[in-house]
């Protein structure tokens, strides 16, 4: 594969990144955002299975690698100033390592602020990751 | 409205944000994805109407002021670890200043990296925006 021409401007800790978010392949569920280098854009793309770079670890992050809940990449989008990316993917297990499906668990309350659980696990993340 | 206890961890410039992800609240479309600071935030959540910070410009903006095209905001979820809101929303017009509905209107051509038009523009941008 040529050099990916996308706009790699996001920097955390010097990595030139762009924003990848995954997406339910036939519920268009929004699961979750993180962020791609090259590297991870072309794993990715080579594989068929999502690699993220994980800014806290500071290298590629293949998605599901401890828990085994994977994500199978269907297409990849990119928008209009191509410095982020869109994965249509079919999610095995959950995408949270908090135990649901979605990362997007809860909702802002819009008087107050707060935050409110609107969804349910799936898992419990001590079975999947084991005790703390 | 109280302080929001949201991770604005993404830095840009100086500024501390979340990344925003805009999606239709009936077909579940992902539409684009900016930054928010904590003003844009608020401002969304008071008014009902997607603020964004333009991290260009470095200001507080009001999705659609020149173009008409806003969106208007029927819930907002953030995930996990806090550092990003998902907006679904009514949007008016496209979300897209290059005249499409969806900003993620390119396919990556998985073997090739090429990218590949996947989606149909609904209005010339010289139309809404003026000539260049």
């Amino acid at each position: 594969m040529d050099k990916l021409d996308l706009n790699f401007r996001h920097e955390v800790g010097g990595e030139k990144l762009v924003i990848a978010i995954a997406q339910d392949h036939v519920s268009s569920e929004v699961l979750m955002v993180a962020y791609m280098n090259e590297e991870a854009l072309k794993k990715t793309l080579e594989t068929g299975i999502a690699h993220y770079y994980s800014t806290s670890r500071k290298k590629l992050w293949l998605k599901g690698e401890s828990s085994g809940h994977t994500q199978e990449v269907k297409e990849v989008l990119t928008d209009c100033d191509e410095d982020a990316v869109l994965l249509k993917v079919e999610q095995n297990g959950g995408a949270c390592h908090e135990g649901y499906y979605s990362c997007f668990f809860r909702k802002i309350e819009t008087d107050s602020g707060e935050l409110k659980l609107v969804k349910q696990k799936i898992f419990e993340p001590e079975q999947i990751y084991g005790e703390k």
